[in-house]
């Protein structure tokens, strides 16, 4: 194996941290502050910004995905090898379960403590706006389609250089802005997987779609491009 | 029909299927969540972004439009082939039709869903701050002016490369913050359209001031942008 | 006169106009928005989004100064020729009065309307946090000294290229993060004159504080910058 | 002592003042103003904001650190010359506490003015949300060590020409979106000695935590990037 193999991991890991503890930092501690709380619309930036900060200092090592779906969405549409997908997932899952430890340390760092859902992602009963299963897949899987179509065309080659950053993590902030009530808004098998690890029990029970949606949306995010987009100088 | 034909259209739908679905969608789902709704601030964000993420990920393709009224002042402007109107303009109001009917399946998945305005502009009683329909057209045709006269500015020749998505993208944010609380923010004959199909009864008939105004407004836009603003090497 | 005049200050009377009506439009309309309002976050990035909108559509042909202080301060630095500054400021002082009369309309064109402040600047009684005469001083001159620095130093040969626009921009969205409180952010005298012929018969009576404290500001933050920052290749 | 000196230090005092009069200026003046105030969201947008303005308009001249804990973790890195940092270090916290002074007279420019913390920051009972001094540490050294992951990725020869201030200014909204309610977020020395000579008592008493931790934070990230992530085209 080659020394550069281990910066790609450890920048996956990195980067995956950074979005865990940046996104879901955000909502556990500062979400419903009150009186001055950041809101959804804080969550959302703050989930944004750990992509957009990770994919300038990161993205040239790894190509920046810190999400598992986007991993595979950029291999079913040809732009990253399968065969790279393991190391890259589990540097991708570790990286956010060690987030949400670090998280946890924090959060229960003070007298009477409360981390509540700890930012983990459910549906019916455990979707912030109480949505049933059914919205819930919809909206994972439309949201991560759109996600790589938007990661697809920005890195294209016919794109503008450098902004693809800018672009991809602002797509994410918006994709919470639209859909955090719905399920707490997952898109990355990661970073729902770091949180239900330490929060409420149900979290891992309903951990399953938020494997399930995000990859299949990736995947059909992935065809669509490829089908209906995509050009010889991509 | 050449293929590129096929590709430009697929991107218009795509772009205003995601323009509907992120701006409306922010504003359905998450605009009034108790506590911590994002309010008009995050939906204007949220607009914003559907271009600025659009712009980047299909504006190779097929300019970026998303926008009847931006293809029409484009048009008008010389900037744009008027005979491409037609396909442009049917793919933009099919993909926010689209962006509607997904955006209805996912909020009406609740129990007890009430979909309100379901994002959908219009006038005095129906104005968010109950503005009559003169301030209602003032508000729209000045606001899409402007908007064409940022575009038209931002991809001349003689503007900074690579950062016209961020300024067009920007400028619908703000035009939402100025302009929700007239219209719902219309700017656009194509986002009207497809929640006013799934929305409450009068949306439909105070639809055809949002498609007038915002047509009005883009060619005022570029009659300006050509009489006292454009140059040879545009 | 050749063409070309005209054509920068068309820009200046445009980007002026789009700065008043931006900002101050989000300010009066939906600032306070009940429940939904977009706060003093959302007019500070209203006012910077008309900027960096400007910056990217108009910069090119006139500069972007869309203020009478910016037009003096670069002037004092040697960046802009004293002799344009009657033409340009004459253009951005009407560009503002044409905006708040368009607002104006607007604003108005509700039952019951009322315009409250409609944006004003103000201090002791009329500043939004009742801060004194010495503190709105103060306020606007080190403001607008800083907002100075950043442009000439987001604008010199060295930086980086086709950013000055978003850092400039955003740099107006700071300023009035931190001193709406204080005298609701004028740093910009033509903007202060617009709302003032159609507000409040206070505000007229103050204005004087909001030509002279941007304006010397202005020319502090070119000194500054002269003596201490600017160099051969600036 | 060359000329050139001079000029760096100008810029890091200018800058580091800037950051320290808009982001604690924001929190002292703007965070809770009754109704519209901005909030967390608002004050992690100005520090942010801060350091996007300063990278474009000062960076050319000293590389924008406007940070002790930023200017020490460069050099562990072998970025910056170890020589230079004790006059980039007086310079940045006298910088920081004429922005406090400043603000102190603002902030004091009304009657009745009353102001509280200061945007100082502390832990325990000074803590926003009464985290320990443990959760102090942990989150102080966690976000500077990523922060300057940030700085130094985003700063390499292989990343995107341009774009580094944009990133590093907004991974410093994202700090302070997370951690604002555990320690008021310092990351920074400087910042955090201003505003404590003209706060309450405690503030100076608790200061040694906020140059412990970003120090030690930012030297474990310069060593984590060193040994995982830098390549020789960096």
């Amino acid at each position: 194996m080659e020394h550069s193999t281990y910066k790609k991991w450890s920048a996956e890991f990195i980067g995956t941290f950074w979005l865990t503890l940046g996104g879901c930092g955000s909502a556990v501690l500062a979400a419903a502050f009150p009186g001055v709380g950041i809101g959804l619309l804080g969550v959302s930036l703050a989930f944004g910004l750990t992509v957009v900060t990770g994919a300038y200092a990161l993205g040239p090592i790894s190509g920046g995905h810190f999400n598992p779906a986007v991993s595979i969405g950029l291999a079913a549409a040809g732009r990253f090898k399968a065969g790279q997908l393991p190391g890259y997932i589990v540097s991708q899952v570790l990286g956010a379960i060690a987030a949400a430890g670090v998280l946890y340390l924090i959060a229960t760092g003070k007298p009477g403590a409360d981390i509540g859902g700890f930012a983990t992602n459910g549906y019916g009963e455990h979707s912030p706006g109480k949505y049933g299963m059914t919205a819930a897949l919809i909206s994972e899987v439309v949201m991560t389609a759109v996600f790589l179509i938007v990661i697809l065309g920005a890195t294209a080659k016919r794109a503008a250089a450098g902004f693809a950053g800018m672009a991809i993590g602002l797509c994410l902030t918006l994709i919470h802005l639209v859909s955090i009530p719905v399920t707490n808004t997952s898109v990355n098998p990661a970073r729902s997987t770091g949180p239900a690890l330490f929060g409420p029990s149900y979290a891992v029970s309903e951990l399953w779609l938020f494997w399930v949606a995000p990859i299949a949306g990736a995947i059909i995010g992935a065809v669509i491009y490829r089908a209906l987009l995509s050009s010889n100088d991509d």
